[in-house]
């Protein structure tokens, strides 16, 4: 993904209260934040002291590449494909490749991770106190990796088994982040994500884990309503509040994702962390795919494939889709956009020329178009400018949600932009159950816009399915196949007599782009590998 | 529709900046309310001299009643169904019918208008000056009458043809204005929306009139996409930007509900207005039906009848349905409940004894629920709270949208309340087009909650098809007939031996409240009477 040439990523007085929001655990330490970035950086700059990384750039540990193998596969001139060396290993044999850049830039700015989450319900009742120890570990400048989880094996890791008596289950955590300005934060967001999912999953999962074995129990009786009544058994919840097990699957994502965008606004301020990056996750649990994106238009992007064709999974939240959002919030705070920026779309760019003629125009409230004069106050840039093909919040960045960016400014005017990014995820999840059947060519695909750039939905749904019917049933590396087919189709070859130019079998313009595909075979996705025991549930559902 | 008892409405430090939201016009009128409304009255409390009303309590102006009649027809123990003197004479024929409540409160607190709105484009091209020099009169004590409008007959207002080469159109509204505590509010929006919503359609009536056109001669060409690209033609757009004429519609009705509601602000400041209202409006124009609706859970609805059965045309706008909304405000703005109250939602109601105890939550930005350690500051109340059935904001209003309610504030903590309100219309559009066949059955009803208590929209709509099955087409009465046979049904009649009890036919409670009713019937909202010229397309097409 580009940055506008104007784009700098410097610490700045980035009014980290708009966008970081978990509400009980962070405003305390925000304020930290603030006074750290203010104070001990003398004009807001990161001193270059401050290169180290926590996580050095890296390509996910799934694929099990030396150092070397890694920098040999970075070839910008020959674009190797890579894929997993053991793909049976892969979680729900997932399929997986991916391929470096024709040369935009040196680093693989993609990043993936693939994680198999065996949870188990966190006993502590403090809830303030643990949550936060347990991840920030930044705070103690303590490098200690975070990564206590079984890497790629469900039920490897014997240490979260200690309580047999505490409920558990099993989960698959997917994950593409799209970086920009740099590989860092992309890199971070790989290495910690599942962790702040898999936190808040624990958190919640005595509670979880029982309303979904009575929505289930009421799946026969209920099939078009799935809701349940909590009031109905013991959990102290009132009668009219109906909570269902995906409700807290979805409250366990959203709250992760600004975990996550809190750690790396934290792990800034000891480490070296420009830039941001697009995510797209699909959790598999109990059953349902949910997926979780915080991300642009054809930045990141998962699709259904099955017999009855390919369906969308993710929609576009892009500056154009966000309009209301961000006008809203240039509206309620105007010193955001200073005397820099005009909040309204209109529905031409002005200039001075245009001054005292009508244009047509709208406002945060607003659906349709209105008309007014144009004034002084107009000429200013737009909130969200057009510039070449794509719009760009604050004429800098093409994007309008994500983790990182936090103390990005506008080249002129020192604005902040971290206020208008969201790291809220919107989620949409497909219960596997609602589908008829599942055969093993039923699949997710997760791509980043290498992929989505030059093929279609359609195009990418069909390449998958010719691979799946091509290759054996037992064959655990068919979905990585698959993954690798999708990526040399957008790849391309090299034009003949110019190696630089890239085009694809149909003659076309090949993808210059990193590309980063996941195939996740839906078969595997239904019949998760649940492990939890079958305890008596009253003893298990109360909150308290 | 009531208040809760501790609602109190009186002047106080209303964050006027919060909700006031034209932004052309209303910036620099902002500031001046919210000085005289501190300034001028000591304590901020509107002292009892302003105690005349600018438009005084009456019935809609279509019914022709006198004064003599109004005071009869308020009989709360016989509730006696009021309608049109002379139907015919109603905009497109639509059927009208009301009745007064049980004895809730003196006057009915539910208004109505219906207007014929004559169109013709506005010729200044320096709308900032002119277009609030004409609405607001108040600002010089003035105490004109802004009715300069047909009142009932389509192209009765002469003076705005004398320029017969200016675009015209014609335009029906029907508006229910359903009031709370007061009906003040209520009367002014009756007697003013049309003026603004007529004023925002005049200041775009050329280019939308041209697009409209122009979409309807691509309209076989382009059945399922009607937008049109404004740069085809030679209006000043950029080549990217398709605006339709709907969304020109819409935007005048956007931009006019906001201007009806600084309209209040204002003349809150010379006459006396307390309260608030909930407002629905049905604008017939060029072939469709826009749904402008502010308005709370069966306050007010409308549904389409026809022979596939009914379609509700709005949807529910309740404090619990704009939860995120409110929520989201609470957290950029904590002062807006300052120590008071709680933004979060809670899965149950709180006590001390839960202290230190887990419950589910949601924040703004969460769909799902989460879990958190139950603290101090969650056993303030809630901002949407739940009492007895009904969801309330800040514990005091059952709304979250409509006109009014400027100065309300919660009585212990004396917090603004408007912030939270919004202004701002939800717009559905039924284009007339799409619909198969009209028959002189098919109908839009448009009713206060008085109905929908005890109707569901099946049996308003089987009750009205019944009506007009055994009625003549040619009578133009009968959809007057309709709304009648809907508030006879939903009013019901006074229980033998008890007076004071209003029964169905079916046995069941009937409606205690005020019931307004309009039936509006589709054949002649299809056919609406427009009389522009056919004017050369080409030299009526720039907004300059």
């Amino acid at each position: 993904m580009d940055l506008a040439a104007r784009v700098m990523s410097v610490v700045g007085r980035t009014s980290l209260s708009e966008s970081s929001t978990s509400p009980v655990n962070n405003c305390q330490k925000i304020g930290k934040v603030m006074d750290v970035s203010d104070g001990a950086f003398i004009g807001g700059f990161i001193p270059s002291l401050i290169e180290k990384q926590r996580y050095p750039y890296s390509r996910p540990e799934f694929l099990y590449f030396s150092d070397e193998e890694i920098s040999l596969s970075s070839d910008h001139s020959i674009r190797p494909v890579l894929c997993p060396r053991l793909p049976h290993k892969m979680p729900l044999y997932a399929g997986y490749a991916e391929v470096i850049n024709a040369g935009k830039t040196i680093q693989n700015e993609d990043q993936a991770s693939a994680k198999m989450l065996v949870l188990s319900q966190h006993q502590g009742t403090e809830m303030n106190g643990f949550h936060d120890e347990k991840k920030f570990e930044t705070r103690n400048g303590s490098v200690n990796e975070v990564e206590d989880d079984p890497m790629l094996t469900p039920g490897g890791d014997e240490s979260e088994k200690s309580n047999i008596f505490a409920p558990r289950a099993d989960a698959a955590l997917f994950s593409i982040f799209d970086g920009h300005a740099g590989s860092a934060v992309a890199v971070v967001a790989s290495k910690c994500l599942h962790e702040h999912v898999k936190s808040r999953l624990c958190e919640i999962l005595d509670t979880l884990l029982h309303l979904d074995r009575h929505e289930n129990l009421n799946f026969g009786k209920h099939r078009s309503e799935s809701s349940y009544s909590m009031s109905k058994v013991r959990i102290t919840l009132d009668d009219e509040c109906r909570i269902r097990s995906e409700q807290l699957v979805k409250g366990a994502l959203e709250t992760s994702f600004l975990d996550m965008d809190e750690q790396i606004s934290q792990d800034k301020q000891v480490w070296r962390l420009p830039g941001g990056c697009a995510v797209i996750s699909v959790l598999v649990f109990l059953g349902k795919l949910y997926i979780a994106f915080s991300a642009n238009a054809g930045d990141c992007r998962a699709i259904l494939v099955s017999s009855d064709g390919t369906k969308a999974l993710s929609r576009d939240l892009t500056p154009s889709s966000e309009r209301k959002r961000l006008q809203e919030l240039a509206y309620r705070n105007p010193e955001l956009i200073g005397n820099s920026f005009s909040r309204l779309e209109y529905s031409k760019k002005l200039t001075r020329s245009d001054l005292k003629s009508r244009v047509l125009y709208r406002d945060w409230f607003m659906d349709g178009w209105a008309v007014k004069t144009v004034n002084e106050t107009d000429l200013r840039p737009s909130l969200i400018s057009e510039s070449s093909r794509k719009r760009r919040l604050l004429n800098t960045i093409g994007v309008s949600r994500g983790f990182g960016d936090h103390h990005l400014l506008t080249v002129d005017e020192r604005l902040s932009i971290k206020p208008f990014l969201s790291a809220v995820p919107e989620i949409s999840v497909t219960n596997l159950r609602d589908m008829n059947t599942l055969s093993d060519k039923d699949v997710v695909i997760v791509a980043s816009d290498g992929l989505w750039d030059v093929l279609s939905n359609e195009d990418a749904g069909l390449i998958v399915r010719s691979t799946l019917g091509s290759t054996d049933s037992s064959d655990s590396s068919r979905y990585t196949q698959a993954a690798q087919d999708l990526i040399a189709a957008a790849r391309g070859q090299q034009a003949s007599g110019n190696l630089k130019r890239w085009v694809m079998n149909s003659g076309g313009h090949a993808s210059y782009d990193d590309i980063t595909v996941f195939v996740i075979p839906l078969k595997y996705c239904a019949a998760p590998p649940t492990n939890f025991e079958e305890e008596d549930d009253d003893e298990m559902l109360s909150l308290e």
